[in-house]
């Protein structure tokens, strides 16, 4: 007797594998189309089992932002690793180090701290770790300021012990592609003119996953949500519902009025996120339904816009407002190919807060 | 050479052990003096070794949201557990049953559909599962919307092989004590007014903990929230920051501005959970800045405000809006005290989603 959906106890993640292969198979047509590499982050899936799918697929590697993503990553097999994320403090340096020794790691750092910190670790090593710049394109969180910066922190990393600058890399703000392209192409000017070569450009996102040629600079694309889509992506103009490959099945535990139920699952399943929507889920079979708010371990649903409504003890599929929040609060996660449960994961690189 | 809080990598969440033991001596006081009994929720610390002290300390029991939590209870020696959530399915109800076995459970419920589930799933087992009967006093999450219908389930509940009519429970709305005695002294009323025994009386959250007396129909009180204290309880009047004794330790990895720094800690580390406050945590060495928004893995700070800013590298503590979500996002925490590391305790009950 085949293992389907209907034996699986709730709530309960859900991964189609069918949506999976096409998200996968479109993004890597379309980055073969236009000569960019594709390094995905791991963050969305946090599984080894997909990771190394998206490099049979044809991506050069895989992004993680954390050193235990990438040991879990590299215990896997997964053998060229990009390190988003400044790394601080003797137990970090030395996970790094022991790391550096096994795959191809490549770190972004943003400030000289950061980079002086990283020569310290890797001197004597007898290896050069590359190193890419972080530059702020707008998106207002890590990275450098101008081209300047960048300029001056190339030519530190370019001159310190056990490090070799690699490139450029962003986490760019959405829709504003031209804008993203005109900075990272000053910037490497800026730095080329310094005597310095750069390599890479390293760019990511998946909303503007489609458009990441227009960033004609970039030689890489790093995107993440991808793989699953998620209602915020949709509603950002992102594919449709049929794209999302991750979704939480639930049971509606109460319906203590008729225009309230309940479910057995909150922000202990979702995550608050709400990505910038003003509810936190797409009902699959209940499109009308609106999850208004969560408690931790209860979905609060309004009904009231809805003709049809479910019964208590009815299971009902959401697809979240964040995918990859989702992932890091499941410690396993299914496979599914329509109602047919393929196998389990173990989310392998959930909760590496380090 | 002792084990200190420095030599800890972040994001780290501390637990500091005296805070506890007070916030659970002050609360058991208050219990001892108005005869209420104490029975926690675990959600917020998800530990059986706090939950051990919370017995030690005088709690009658716990309380748990799901067969899981009850089940890592059970196995750690707490043998007196209430489960407030309606139980659906074969594969929770097995679970059920077998827990019953083993230590003395009840359960809350607000409809027939699971009490009768319940009742198949205990009959012929030989025990009687004591069940309450979950009353929406304001609340507006589950529960039964009136007396009558309280009533109309205690005689369903009563009425049922396998079951054991136990009394009421409620999860109130905040600072409506006397609302909430109203509501349940009505119901208790009625249910007694049917010929049916009404034992015991429960509610709960740690708002109210300190007027819990006000609903003095009430025979138990189930806080949660009230070991750590949070930025949230804080807000809303109860006690200081000096009560909270869950904190995060992080580092700042970036300042790419004069008014911005950037953690290393972002929702993956404390949630996206605000409790309606305009920003995410309070920081315990520079009470100016505001963590202002969340990525996943990182914190953003504006600094403006504050004349004193922390450097790349440094390390800032921080008090979240939200503990009990917290505690969850970790596999290991740690009990401290001052800067000494006692010990580190593994979430046992972490992520137990059903």
């Amino acid at each position: 007797m085949p293992w389907t959906v209907d034996d699986l106890d709730t709530p309960a993640v859900l991964i189609d594998l069918d949506r999976v292969e096409a998200n996968l198979g479109r993004a890597q047509a379309y980055a073969d189309a236009h000569g960019l590499r594709l390094r995905p982050h791991i963050k969305t899936h946090k599984l080894p089992e997909l990771a190394r799918l998206q490099v049979e697929l044809g991506a050069v590697g895989i992004t993680c932002q954390k050193i235990g993503e990438a040991e879990v990553m590299a215990d896997a097999g997964l053998d060229d690793i990009l390190l988003t994320f400044n790394l601080i403090g003797r137990a970090k340096l030395t996970r790094l180090v022991a790391l550096a020794r096994r795959v191809r790691l490549g770190v972004a750092i943003d400030n000289e701290i950061v980079a002086r910190g990283l020569s310290d670790a890797m001197a004597g090593v007898g290896l050069e770790l590359p190193v890419l710049v972080e530059c702020d394109t707008g998106a207002e969180r890590c990275g450098v300021q101008s081209a300047e910066e960048a300029t001056a922190l190339a030519r530190i990393v370019a001159a310190l012990p056990g490090l070799r600058f690699d490139g450029l890399m962003t986490y760019p703000p959405k829709h504003r592609t031209l804008q993203v392209n005109a900075w990272l192409s000053e910037a490497k000017a800026a730095v080329e003119a310094a005597g310095i070569e750069c390599r890479t450009v390293s760019n990511g996102g998946t909303p503007d996953l489609y458009s990441a040629h227009q960033v004609a600079v970039a030689t890489e694309h790093r995107p993440g949500t991808y793989i699953y889509s998620d209602r915020s992506l949709v509603a950002g103009g992102f594919g449709t519902f049929e794209d999302c490959a991750l979704r939480v099945l639930t049971t509606v535990v109460s319906r203590p009025t008729d225009g309230r139920a309940i479910l057995d699952a909150g922000s202990k399943t979702f995550s608050s996120d709400t990505l910038g929507l003003p509810d936190y889920g797409y009902f699959v079979e209940y499109p009308q339904l609106v999850l208004e708010k969560f408690s931790e371990e209860h979905g609060h649903v309004d009904c009231s816009a809805s003709n049809a409504r479910p019964a208590v003890g009815e299971r009902v599929t959401v697809i979240p407002n964040h995918a990859c929040v989702v992932s890091n609060l499941f410690d396993t996660v299914y496979g599914v190919r329509g109602d047919r449960v393929e196998r389990a994961f173990k989310v392998a690189a959930r909760g590496l807060v380090q």
